[in-house]
């Protein structure tokens, strides 16, 4: 059998190194059109930021040691420019001498990945991006002698660039065409972040565009220019498809290379992964694009166990991703708010904002959590969290579950590892899960922070039960103060009428909805309390905005 | 309605506040015989060492504060003496006045804990235990005058007082009966706690038992005498049962209350929940003893649920821990190999040695994990970690996902949170799976580090396959070096006959074992490579011993 794989980069590499496990007499060929292979791409950003010293640590395997341990045909600088599925062959053009070759396969896997998206604007010619080792040479090169950078996009890898690229001491701006930070998290959930990112000296702008680039600035789309020795785009990226189009493979709805369950793609013999294929969606069922390394090693290996014939098929994907920012940390699974808002699926939402250990032992720090749930069938259509220590954590535990088919009222019932410097006797998670059982049973109504407007526009009243002091110091206009310790006696104070319960987390206004409920006042909570209020009401509100 | 609850710490008091937010008419009681409730039990050995500073931290809640927000007349120093489940009604016995009281209930939670045990040895009654707030105020006031200290018992809280006596400047010994620390681990995986805890100063006596305390000494078995101004008994704890057999409440197997999956006892009206009644183990569905705070909140909520008569049910308890200790982190959930050979059931065994992050990424420190998988199910038994950083999230992900039904073979699938300072693209868990399904699928055959004398006094040959500078570094007697990047052409050499390869940590072994079997050379690894052979050769080897 000989197999030759288009690309030697996470997928790829991870087919590559499978097949040969699993067949030592194959015949593999691995044809990569850049000078690396089996680099670090996820590091890219730390190099050039210096946190990675040694460039060769980027480098984690090269042809020798592969054709040394895996018997791999490892050949750089090689880009396949055809395929022929009828006569199974490729072309390929040797980089270095131009000379075009035919190369015969039994079976091919495609592994293009993706390429960032560069506008055509004026100036773009001079743009980098930052996507493999000669793209952070380049930036490397050129850092040398800036002072300034402007990155154009503020989702993972911009914020990562923005962070390494002050590193080096650069004046650094932020330009991000969405009115926040982040795209995967909602609105308020993204605060924190852009919070941190101006702390630390990043000039963010926010629902603006860029508009030209010129020798040391760029221009914005209102006319401002700011300074940008450097200027690297982190749009986003785009799969790379063209090679799989002129082989008549057929593309999905997003875009990528369409395959099934086991990576097959429209044309018998050809298997596509990475982030050039499109994965089907844990949350929707529909298909997904989702450029990230996790997904591509896991079709790597599983290409080769179908290519080998083992059964092995492909899990919905729920898109797990987290970043650190100036030790931030943010992380994301499954659907946000709004996409479940501009599907029209319903959903529930829980913001709580617990300490990552228990508060008794020094060094817990705050995090904010959002879950979203399906009203219908409780199970967990998503999270994100964001904070410092133990925010991965959650996560990754939020996202086994998710995996597992465990409901989001079930998460109260998690057994997670608890000491003090590593969680809560009732560890965020499960307070998740105890919200959620709340929400679920009826035994408590919640209301969003952008939903709040329009309720006191319709004549509820909003009850602060915080202490008098949190109060005087960050009161939502309208609200009445009624500490929770005092509501049983001052219950008659409140006017007839829907009543709106916050305090600072959402907490205490739980202990004052059940309350009042049972004494007959109908009261709801404001989810996520004052501070997800704040954090929405900071954030501009494009929730609000997407729904009409 | 009227309930009583006895005991107002964790369980108890979860009841009392969820009951209360259930129902605002009920009339509450809670009797706890100490000074103290809701007070920090995980943190005692913290605020003896310093790292808390504030008492005030432990105290979580007073019976004032619970009073004034939960409308719950909690009664301190006041012991519940007995209990007439025909009158419903119990006993109290005023603990400052000596006067005892009749109340009356309709429901009944116990929550009565479970204490210390104390071997009858001479001079035991100067030893001390660690429970509650008293039992850390008198550990305080010995230690002031103290330099040295015996702690007998090396489980989770017996290994935190050492760490934070040593924090003390004490000189401090453990004696522990077992030939190794932390009986949840497996001994291979303990073998790094006891390092950690060598290296810091700390005297470990294992396989030792204590045989009698002086004045200022402490006596072991074998005669020798150790340093002891301070003796602390923390051999585990015994469920608090007194009253509730005087009541005729129906202990089970383990000695614990026995209760049903609605927490309710033997006897109409009384229900129990914590440390003092018998949970339902997840892995062998038996009664186990779970002294743990996250499973005794979890049971004062649904037991509040119950008796307000919402529907909700008791999960199996997989029974996760984590303890740290001088930096170290140890975790585990579920069931060890130990006891499952001491219960005949079959399991497979998977050591791995992953780093925390990318290993190219600065800081990844390595840890150990080991997971135990049913051969029949693929469903995970039990999981064990030990390193740095990270060990804790692994766990947790691992109870979460035995939680929700994913098999070992599925942790391959699992999406996990990765940038390159939180995992790796291939997370430890998911290696699990990896090699879980490499084991399921028959594709590779493994063996454990306590099978390999017999296996190579059966004739099997040991092949070393690291460089030659790491086989000259640590070789296992009898074991001939053929480093992998050299094993195809070096095949010829090995003599006919079973092979048994291994390497560091595993995973270069495997693709050697791969190339030999495809090469018609039967060959298995030696699971978690020369790390845990190592491990288990220091471990002094009950594993197997428990064996015959």
């Amino acid at each position: 059998m000989k197999v030759v794989i288009v690309g030697g980069v996470a997928g790829g590499m991870s087919a590559a190194t499978r097949l040969r496990r699993l067949d030592e007499l194959a015949e593999i060929i691995v044809f990569e059109r850049g000078a690396h292979v089996s680099f670090a791409n996820c590091g890219l950003p730390y190099y050039a930021g210096g946190v990675i010293e040694d460039r060769d640590e980027l480098l984690l395997q090269t042809p020798e040691s592969l054709g040394a341990r895996f018997r791999l045909d490892v050949r750089v600088r090689s880009q396949v420019v055809a395929i022929d599925p009828g006569a199974r062959t490729v072309t390929v053009e040797d980089l270095e001498t131009g000379d075009p070759y035919v190369e015969s396969y039994d079976e091919l896997i495609l592994s293009t990945g993706a390429s960032p998206v560069v506008p055509p604007l004026p100036g773009a010619d001079r743009a980098l991006t930052l996507r493999d080792v000669e793209d952070v040479d380049r930036l490397v090169a050129e850092m040398a002698s800036a002072r300034s950078a402007v990155v154009v996009g503020a989702g993972f890898i911009g914020i990562e660039l923005a962070e390494n690229l002050r590193r080096r001491e650069l004046d650094v701006t932020v330009v991000e065409l969405a009115d926040q930070v982040l795209a995967p998290l909602d609105p308020e959930m993204a605060v924190p972040v852009a919070d941190r990112l101006r702390e630390n000296g990043v000039r963010l702008e926010l629902g603006t565009e860029l508009a030209r680039i010129d020798e040391t600035t760029a221009e914005l789309d209102g006319g401002r220019t700011v300074p940008a020795d450097v200027v690297v785009m982190a749009i986003g990226v785009r799969p790379e498809t063209a090679l799989a189009e002129m082989a008549g493979l057929v593309s999905g709805e997003r875009g990528g290379i369409a395959v099934d369950d086991q990576m097959r793609t429209s044309v018998p013999h050809i298997f596509a992964v990475g982030d050039a294929v499109e994965k089907r969606d844990v949350v929707g069922g529909n298909a997904a694009l989702i450029p990230l390394a996790n997904p591509a090693n896991r079709q790597g290996r599983l290409v080769a166990d179908v290519i080998a014939g083992r059964p092995a098929r492909a899990k919905a994907s729920s898109g797990t991703a987290v970043v650190g920012v100036f030790g931030l940390i943010a992380a994301a699974a499954g659907w946000n708010e709004k996409r479940l808002r501009a599907a029209d699926r319903p959903y529930r939402a829980i913001h709580t904002h617990p300490h990552s250990h228990a508060g008794y032992y020094p060094g817990a720090q705050q995090m904010s959590i959002k879950l979203l749930v399906d009203p219908e069938t409780d199970g967990i259509l998503g999270a994100q969290a964001v904070g410092g220590e133990g925010v991965d954590k959650r996560i990754d535990v939020i996202a086994t579950a998710m995996a597992g088919g465990v409901t989001a009222s079930e998460l109260a019932d998690l057994e997670l590892a608890y000491a003090p410097q590593f969680g809560s006797a009732k560890d965020p998670v499960n307070m998740l899960g105890y919200i959620a059982d709340n929400l679920r049973t009826d035994s408590i109504r919640a209301v969003q922070w952008h939903e709040l407007d329009a309720l006191l526009a319709d004549g509820a009243l909003l009850v602060d039960v915080r202490t008098a002091d949190e109060f005087a110091d960050g009161p939502i206009p309208g609200a009445v103060n009624v500490p929770l310790d005092e509501l049983r006696e001052r219950v008659g104070e409140l006017p007839v009428g829907d009543l709106i319960v916050l305090c600072q987390v959402g907490q205490r206004a739980h202990a004052a909805v059940c309350l009042l409920e049972q004494l007959g006042r109908p009261a709801a909570n404001l989810d996520g309390g004052y501070q997800t209020w704040d954090a929405g009401r900071r954030a501009n509100a494009p929730i609000v905005v997407a729904r009409s």
